[in-house]
C-alpha cells in the first residue's frame, strides 16, 4: 500500500528496517543531520502528502536529542500534509517521572505527552509502559503492546523443570504473574525493606525458590542494582540458577559491570533500546520486537483490532 | 519584592547571577541534574507559590538539552503554583529555521514557540531575534530587547574618526542603519552574488569604504564564514581597519580559527551565549546584557512600559 510509509529516526535504525521489510515496503527517504551548532536539520526526501506515516523512534539515551528529533520530524510531516502521523515509540523515556513523588517535581512523562500532541502526532504505539496510567496522559489514541509473551516464549523453549518467576520488587508482581501464567510456574517476590532509616535494606524472599530455576522479570533495567542484588539473594537462599529478563535494557552507568559480576546466568532483553556495541556481552541475549510491531502497524492500518497481540 | 524570583538553568549561570544582584535578590534554589541514563532531574528547593518567576535560559548549544531543561522547569513551576512563569531567553535557538525554505522542511522556530506555551510559559523576554516575525509565532506576550545600543556605545567610546557601518549581507541592512544612526556614520553593504551556478561568489561592496574604519554588524556569528570573508574584502578594497560585532556569538565549528586568521581587528559580542573557555581569545570582547535584562525585568514587574529600552 503506497499510502503507508515508515520512517526511521536515529534511535532504532535496525528495528525500523526490519519493520519496513516485514510490511513489504522500504524505509522512507529522510536525512536527519546536525548543523554546525548542533541544531537538528531534517529533510524529508519524498512526498508524504495524504499518506499514513509511521515514525520509529524510542526516546532512549540521548533522550533529549531523541525527543527533539521526533518533535521536529512530526512538525515537518504535518507541514508536508501527511494524513496521519503515527509514532512507533518502543521505549517511552521519562516514564519514571510520572507523578509528583515530592513537592515541586515536574511530571515529565505528561509534559512529553503534551509535546507530542502539540507537535501534531495522531497516535502512539508503545510497548510495556512503566506505568499504564501514562496512556491517560494522552488525548490521542495509544496502542499499548506487551513484551511478556516474547520473553516467555524464549524461556519456554528452554524447557526448564522446576521453575519460579520472581518479581524484584513489589511494583512488578502483576508482570511476574503474567509471565508465570504463560510458563505455568509459581511466583515469588523480593520483599526489600529498611528496618530503620539509615540502616541497610533487608532482602526477604516471599515464596518458595529452593532448588528451583528462577527467572527475574522487570520492565526496565537501568543501573541494574535491584536486579543483581535480587539475583544474588536468590542464589544465597537456595535457587539453582538465576535468569533475568526485561523489555527495556536502559543499562546505564555501572549496569554492565554489575551484570558481569552478578550471579545472573543469562539476561534476556528486547531491542526497544538497541544495545550499543560495548553492551553486547555474552550474558545478554537480545530479542527483536520487530514482528510484534509490524503486526500491530498492519492491523492498525487495516483497521483491525490489535487486542489479539496481547495474548 | 519577595514575590519576584529569578531562577537560572544551565546555559547562562553568570548572567543570571548578575541579573539577580541587579534586582537585589538571590537566585532561586534549584538543582538541575541528570539521572544515570541522561534524563533531566529538576528539584526546585524553595516555594514559588503565587510568585512571579523569571527563568534565565538561552537555547544555545547543547540546544536540545537546553530546550528540554527549560520545558521541564516550566512544568515543575506550573505544578508548584507559580503565578506567572516568565522566560528570559537571551538567545533563541532554532531561529534560523523560521520558514519552509524548501519543501517538507520543519519550521522549528514555531515548534519551539508552541512547546514553550504548551509547557506553561506566561511571557518570553528575548533579545535580537533573527527574524522579528518570530514574535508572531507566540500567542503570549513577548518583550523583544535590542542589543545595538550596547554595541554602539562600546564603539562610541573609541572615538573613531572616519567611520562606516557595514552589513555583511542584504538581510542585515536595517540593523546596520540603526547602528549608523547612533554613531552618526554612513553605511555600506557587502553585495555577494553568484554570477552563474557553481561559480565562486563575487564580493561587491556597495558604498564608500576607502580610508575608513569599518564596523561589520550582524545578529548571529555562527561559523564566521560570512564575517571573515567580508572583513578581508573590506581591507582589500581600501578600508583602514575592520571591527566586527554581533549580539549572539554562536561561534561553532571553524569560527575561532577563521576569526584568528582574518583581518578583523576586534570582535565585540554580548553574553547572550557565554563564551566557553576555549573561545576566550584576545580578539574577542564580551559585553554583558545583564543591565539591559534586569532593567526590563524590573519594568515588567512594576507594570511599566519597556519601550524606553529601545532607544
Ligand atoms: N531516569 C531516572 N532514573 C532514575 N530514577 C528516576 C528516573 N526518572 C525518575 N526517577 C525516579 O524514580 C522514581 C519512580 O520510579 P518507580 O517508583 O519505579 O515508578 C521517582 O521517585 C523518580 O524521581
Ligand atoms: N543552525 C543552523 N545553522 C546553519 N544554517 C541553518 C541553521 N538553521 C537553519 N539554517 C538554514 O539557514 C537558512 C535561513 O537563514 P537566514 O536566511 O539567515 O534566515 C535556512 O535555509 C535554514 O535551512
Amino acid at each position: 500500500d503506497p499510502s503507508l510509509k515508515v520512517f526511521s529516526l536515529n534511535s532504532n535504525p535496525t528495528l525500523a528496517q526490519e519493520i519496513a521489510e516485514n510490511i513489504g515496503t522500504e524505509l522512507g527517504k529522510c536525512a536527519v543531520k546536525e548543523f554546525s551548532d548542533g541544531e537538528i536539520q531534517i529533510n524529508i526526501e519524498e512526498s508524504v502528502r495524504g499518506c499514513d506515516v509511521y515514525v520509529v523512534q524510542s526516546t532512549s539515551e540521548p533522550v533529549n536529542q531523541h525527543i527533539m528529533e521526533l518533535l521536529i520530524m512530526i512538525d515537518a510531516l504535518k507541514r508536508a500534509s501527511a494524513r496521519t502521523i503515527n509514532i512507533v515509540m518502543p521505549y517511552y523515556g521519562y516514564a519514571r517521572q510520572d507523578r509528583k513523588a515530592r513537592s515541586r517535581e515536574p511530571i515529565t512523562a505528561k509534559l512529553v505527552a503534551n509535546l507530542l500532541e502539540t507537535a501534531g502526532a495522531s497516535r502512539v504505539i508503545m510497548l510495556d509502559l512503566h506505568a499504564p496510567q501514562i496512556q491517560g496522559f494522552f488525548d490521542i489514541p495509544i496502542d499499548h503492546l506487551v513484551g511478556v509473551p516474547l520473553l516467555a516464549d524464549y524461556f519456554e523453549e528452554k524447557n526448564f523443570e522446576d521453575l519460579v518467576i520472581v518479581s524484584p520488587d513489589h511494583g512488578g508482581v502483576t508482570r511476574a504473574r503474567k509471565m508465570a501464567d504463560r510458563l505455568k510456574a509459581p511466583i515469588a517476590i523480593i520483599d526489600k525493606r529498611r528496618p530503620r532509616p539509615n540502616v541497610a535494606e533487608v532482602m526477604n524472599i516471599v515464596g518458595n525458590i529452593e532448588g528451583k530455576t528462577a527467572i527475574l522479570i522487570d520492565d526496565i533495567i537501568d543501573t541494574a542494582g535491584t536486579m543483581t542484588l535480587a539475583a544474588n539473594a536468590l542464589i544465597e537462599n537456595g535457587a539453582t540458577d538465576v535468569y533475568a529478563c526485561c523489555t527495556h535494557p536502559v543499562l546505564s552507568g555501572p549496569a554492565i559491570d554489575r551484570i558481569e559480576n552478578s550471579k545472573i546466568k543469562e539476561l534476556v532483553v528486547t531491542n526497544t533500546i538497541p544495545l550499543k556495541e560495548e553492551k553486547r556481552i555474552e550474558k545478554i541475549t537480545e530479542l527483536s520486537v520487530g514482528n510484534l510491531i509490524s503486526e500491530a502497524i498492519m492491523r492498525v492500518h487495516e483497521r483491525k483490532s490489535i487486542s489479539i497481540l496481547f495474548d
